[in-house]
């Protein structure tokens, strides 16, 4: 099935992060496909990635990156595609400030969906929710979803009270 | 027309920041409406507008909010529709920080699309790539969009060079 | 003995902060209530929590989170009971600031009495001081707790001088 | 009538930001008394105030401060009443960061119940919910109060509406 | 006279800050090239740029950015020639903490010579020293700028001692 | 011999930090004293070691306290002793921010000589250098002190030309 | 007379925050000097400044600096006097930060006596305390102006008592 | 042959962090000394260091230092070789800020060309990009030098592909 959503990161001492965004596609069964893309050390892939990718097919773009992050936002500057920017807390970050204002401050005109640090599991809900506005089942699936996360603290709770 | 994006915002002195969102949708000829909705002061009318926003045919919603910024996490919780957290200065704001971190860390599972500090024109933007996914002429217009952007500073850069 | 202190936390992970609430209020022979309630998670739980607190008897509502640290705020604007938040710094978080953010710059009208980052035993004694308010005994018992804490160091002073 | 409330201010420079705690206390009908008592150039007279304070039949002390902001936690020491504490940007703060720091990260077993910058008012609002524990009149108060803030921001959503 | 530095901004409203690494070229002699290159708004223009910027005889680039500065760190990636960032505190920056990291805390392999915030006068010294290595000439003119800013020093002392 | 300075700090879990100003104080053969003086645990205990301290003989205080580090500030405040500061990163600390601000942040009238975060060795230079301007055999052993610190630098940078 | 405590500053702008020092020490009728000495455009200046200090007399160095501020340290680094550093928030500052941290944060060996964000008159009191350990005459001025202190505050506490 | 690169480092702690420069300096066969010169206890002897660099044939001088870190700066402030400064996060660093700041914000008329945190690496690439100005063959290097990342990322590219 040729993949909707796109998961790129800038090295990859990044995959433990970001595959995680790689599990909750798979387990909303959503096709996706997944590589290593650096903006500072492979620029021109990038530029060649983002600007082919509504034509492969892709709908959602999910970028992590850490310290000075520019990976989600070029990719943003290079097509029309949602992309979602997963901040990184890399070693010699600073606590992951660089990583998150890199991502999150973009300039008018080029908007990136930045979510919490190191939070590739909600950068794949989102695109997961973004996907959902077209496709009703996937609706069903999120609220399935948001459900058992009640259940599974209801349960907590049940626990926590004996 | 149906509005498929929900503009709201934690008090009325937000709306010099969102109507900038309100502006670009227009420009995209995208519907929306535009409300008042406290988390803290009206907190039972967020659990309605948030539970009742998938039926009444809402497709994303755009939440603007200062300090301890909690409307954008909180609707994001009560629904599945992907939610643009948009963080505002506000006075006694701690330089942004507050209503950065609050609206950005969200916990798994419930992920807050947040754009830059007072970026209510990007959250408007993003709206427009997120509804372009089933909507082909959005994206020309995005297309346009971004044509637009860079003409203007090919045209800066000729008065710049004389 | 009908629980007059509520002490709830976003997830169970935070119990082990949060237990030190707990201990306080045994020491002191206050009855308390523990819970999971997530403002994420389970909201309309926590609607219906805050909301009938009061009448269940409640006096003091203690509520821990990390993150984007909603849940103090939310209650707090759900009822008319003081709340004391407790930030926890929980993983992921950006060394605590997004949580004191989230919890401590609430809006005008909605107070949260704040205490410090994972300082969960301080919330406990801050209920006992409200609940002290109208009743003698436990002004009492909160003098001698003073004193036992000054006659700690001044038998490790003690010791020092030796 | 007797003050129930204290509310002290580390200098007169402090009054812009605190009267509105006692406005707040005024529409109540809290009975209150205001004075400048500093920690660093006054602090006998602290220990005094702070020392009295109970048996004067105070039963909140709200204590407002800037910079390096010691008088709340100070008085929190020294009594053990409830303390509630306003982190005041004063000029040459480190925009505010120095008296939130200060005020909120007491150690184990001196809370003190830090309230937003500069938020006087629901410092007031705080002592209220507080008294109002042993006195259900002020629980009906303060109801009416969150009705008004509710009420208010419908107004405002009508008007926008149009 | 074939350019040696090239100084682009992200914006024309960078003018008013970089222009005085102009100024200071134009001090020291050195031929340069003005020009909005903008990472996220032109970005095909910024990889020609600074692919072509060898070749076309250009020794340094500056390149000033505010908010998510990613235009110093790309061309970085895009050639080998020494780049110097000017983070800019742009309007909704956050106190220029946001330009700085994203300019400063570029990944292993690819260095950007970052300057203090706003400092587009030294990023013009700093390409002054840099040309100097190969230009005994302009070494001379430096020890002459030196000797220029002590001299002010003690005439402002000279001053101040009366 | 009688103090001439005092060492304090707030908790004997400060103690691992604070024993390096006695070290060099004895090194500088300079007599003190070292005590565990609480601001918040127990501050008459506080009031009465400052206020008698300059008749007891002391010349210097230093104190070291973390968090909401308000020892130095109160102590300087209950006498005209110079007081040195030393924010130590205790645990819960903010990374140390918390009391650095609460020290250094003093208000007009009341300095606190702070030195780096948990260098107590410095605080113990500083006040040998204190004591040294009425004492010439202490600016010698100063002097001897640099040379040496000198002189170790030299011979480690012999090993390393190696 | 000979000057006792010298004054030193980065820049004549740094003048109107350290005229305070000057002040202040006139007040006490401590003899001062007033210089301007610029770790970075008078190096060699400073070097002799501090290297010939102790030999002129000298006592105490205050010395006041903005943005990377190496004037303290630098000086402290030179000779055995102590030296009082006033981090001064000179424009282009990120908001004092770096000022701050420049002075404060100096390695073992050689402590700086830091004071708070553009404190220059606490610089001349710490001066004033500094030199009272062998000045008995200077104690009774220190002692009057504490007094005279908690007297403002009680004339301003009558005045808002009516 | 001759040195073209001076490193220097304020401690024999921070070699394990500046070695990184060396070995890409000899990676690049570019001739290089390394020692410790410490702007705080070697004052004097970084004066000399920095002011016969150029005499004796550096072209660049790569300095880094921790916590307030003077030496970059004081080196800039005495000759006119490009310096490029590393922040190091030291123990009792504040997370890296002080020592950032301190290098970074060096006033008009002194640049230090500061690379990322502990990017001692990258400080060794950027010696050689302004080396190559006038040296053609270190430019191939430094293409093949990116080449070679770029064959890296595609080698790691294909094995996640599988």
């Amino acid at each position: 099935m040729n993949p909707l959503v796109g998961i790129i990161m800038g090295s990859d001492s990044d995959l433990k992060i970001m595959e995680s965004a790689a599990e909750i596609l798979k387990q909303f069964n959503i096709p996706f496909e997944l590589s290593i893309v650096s903006a500072h050390r492979t620029p021109k892939r990038m530029v060649e990635y983002a600007s082919s990718a509504y034509k492969r097919g892709l709908k959602v773009i999910i970028a992590g990156a850490g310290g000075a992050a520019h990976l989600p936002g070029m990719v943003a500057s290079l097509d029309t595609l949602p992309v979602i920017g997963v901040p990184i807390k890399s070693s010699n970050s600073i606590d992951g400030w660089d990583s998150i204002l890199s991502i999150l401050q973009m300039p008018n005109g080029v908007p990136v969906a930045t979510v919490a640090l190191n939070a590739a599991k909600n950068a794949g809900i989102l695109a997961a929710e973004i996907l959902a506005i077209s496709d009703e089942s996937l609706t069903k699936k999120l609220v399935a979803f948001k459900n058992n996360m009640k259940e599974e603290i209801e349960k907590k709770n049940g626990k926590l009270e004996k």
